[in-house]
């Protein structure tokens, strides 16, 4: 693990376009808020985003990203299924993912979880405070009790994912649900980080404590340094038939 | 695993002889009425309680056993030592253990976890909805979408517990906490469940949702037949030095 | 969860019809073996096969199947997408599915898992050991410390899968390999177990011992009886903005 | 964390004066030679044994202790309990604690685990191969598939230990048995990591490899900057009866 991760900050880029208020929140888009605060922490933090070639996603711009980021919501669809296969198995292949409030239902979120990743939802401007369940993990690092958030959309459970490896962070909601908000996974060599806030049209990214999460996140997310576990067949390590 | 599990619920018994809102609740004390819903769903129970001889916990009557139900809150101190760590066999060898409520401080409760087991917590009479996050566990069976209790106390997070083997309900309360409200472990050959709600000023053990979850509970917390594993010095399986 | 759960083995059946060596062992096909030592435990075991019309696998006959065991090998790729994606969904609706040995390449298993699910292997009629690191898991009832098979296919570490949520069998191989050869995973309300031994050449599934645990798991595995979840836009449960 | 943790390493050091071999592949005990391996790798790497006064471990050493690592085996009982009351809190409110070999076995693993932490063993100079079954786990960093010990003391399954929150390695032994014999844990605050190898009597803590994986698991097991949980009677943070 290396303490300057390079993370690229995936973006689907559309509600900061179209909705005047998402656009007043983030004149630069949601990728832009964030790859700001984690240049500012010292990462290198670059951008991609769903209307670029390739949405962003070269084999170029992949090989110089340990850890990826991925806001998405109205156009989960217009990603190709080509780059959803090739970041899946960068992430096996040791790359951190980072996916953040709507991006659940993303392709590659989905293709990761193996489950339909649906929820209960509702946007009624309500107050969500982020309880930490596992203090002792370096993405709750920081961190107080909890987060509030005054304005949020609401996600509630049952949220159908697999049991996450490590569960940091469940919210609660004005409106009377729960929710798992912050999701640790490892799958193949990379890790995967869900953490549920950041509707568009709330000021959820500028908020110092949920900046300290994601940058928390990006710096557990960071690859080991080792070789990918060899496979396929093999010779022995021992003498067959040598016993009794 | 049997149809007809053998439970004893134990019971420190106490707030029911001089609590008058607890006497009228459970005239019979709480023993009583968790035995007679669970005897109504087919099983064998019996009761023991903290003022009789070894805590009602004879060798004879842990023989008879196949599921342990405890309930604490006020003379955790008085449980004797020895009967500890004799339930703690019980439950390593493969008795099962459903902890309640306050039981959360109960010597067994915190030997069994390692941890402080300590919590956040309010008498308030808040309402608290227990919502499901784990739909296919045999413990949820016939539970809708979350359980309602109007009146509660709270109990809130950091709950100082390992992470959950299955986490299977998370309570929403309306103070603003969440917590981890139904929890289930292995431990040895044993299984241990930790589920929160059951105030001794409240009614919850009449309500037919808590009786469905504990009688799950029970059928779950079952040990399955066989034999202890060996353990200590043992004699190789395979030549050793055969090998190159 | 029932006594009398409903399976239906579905098998590839081309290496029984192609193989004198498979052939010999398993006549009718791996399926027709396993169904036959399933229903001799009193359960009603059907069967499918790729090459039947819809891989034997209609909605009339997944309507009626609370259990789907798959073995598959040569023709993964011969397994149409649209009844993958069927089976998927039934599993995050609660049906259960233990996938055998080389099913762990099969299309369904890789879409539940979100990984490779690749590993090292070899075959030379080796010995396995398969140890029970859970005793207390349901699925481990009636075996002792370990199960031994005289001559097997190797799997080796690294398996691509995610962190089971519960571990029950690790194997030993004579050429110095271990395996995670018993991975219990929930997924929606479907519970999925995968089950290393039972390379075709080889007379595992007669292994009384086996039996017993592929038995066990398909009564693990039954679906629990509930409504599945809502999802979707919700009403709040609670007055918004009532509060401070 | 940072990059420079304060490790404290305790060891019984009794075999290392008293058994020829040991003190021949050990000079200065087994604590000197991890002290000196850490210290190379940059660490601030003191020790403790259990002839000294409060065994080393005074309120003053466990201020100015970020990783405590815990070697024993012939003197468990010798450690006073109040010293490991208060090694356990000190774990509990964010230290980290690795644990090697026989300390399997030792009160604080024991008080920590909850189970009776027993095994199968044998000495018998037989090969030992950990196989890294999470290869993305930051302990395994820099290791290939496996580590091969020539000649090590077997510890063979069922470990009687509550499943690991992560199994990172698990061990082949030639006389046919095998092992989880990389364990990390959550507990409170503080992290736990469970590593078998170690014998006294084989140059184990001289291999790079296994130097690795200690070095690797200190920087994991270091504490996180925070705040340890508010616990007790609190107030509601939200009006109580403003409710329907």
């Amino acid at each position: 693990m290396s303490s300057n991760p390079r993370v690229t900050v995936w973006n689907e880029n559309r509600h900061e376009r179209t909705n005047p208020k998402a656009k007043e929140i983030y004149p630069g888009g949601i990728h832009q808020a964030i790859a700001r605060f984690l240049t500012k922490a010292g990462m290198e933090a670059g951008t991609a985003t769903l209307d670029e070639p390739a949405h962003g996603l070269t084999d170029e711009k992949l090989d110089n990203t340990d850890v990826l980021i991925w806001w998405g919501h109205l156009a989960h669809d217009e990603v190709q299924d080509e780059i959803v296969s090739k970041v899946q198995q960068r992430v096996l292949d040791g790359m951190g993912l980072i996916v953040l409030h709507s991006g659940h239902y993303s392709k590659i979120f989905k293709a990761l979880m193996g489950t339909s990743c649906s929820l209960k939802w509702r946007e009624a401007d309500e107050k969500e405070r982020l309880w930490v369940v596992a203090p002792g993990h370096p993405i709750a690092e920081g961190i107080g009790d909890y987060i509030e958030l005054p304005e949020e959309e609401m996600y509630g459970e049952h949220f159908d994912i697999p049991a996450p490896d490590e569960l940091i962070f469940t919210s609660w909601f004005e409106g009377g649900e729960v929710f798992r908000s912050g999701c640790a996974y490892t799958r193949g060599n990379g890790k995967v980080f869900y953490f549920r806030p950041g509707h568009e049209t709330y000021p959820t990214y500028h908020n110092p404590q949920i900046q300290r999460v994601i940058t928390n996140a990006v710096k557990w997310a960071q690859p080991v340094k080792r070789e990918l576990p060899v496979r396929g067949n093999v010779q022995p390590l021992e003498p067959i038939g040598a016993k009794g």
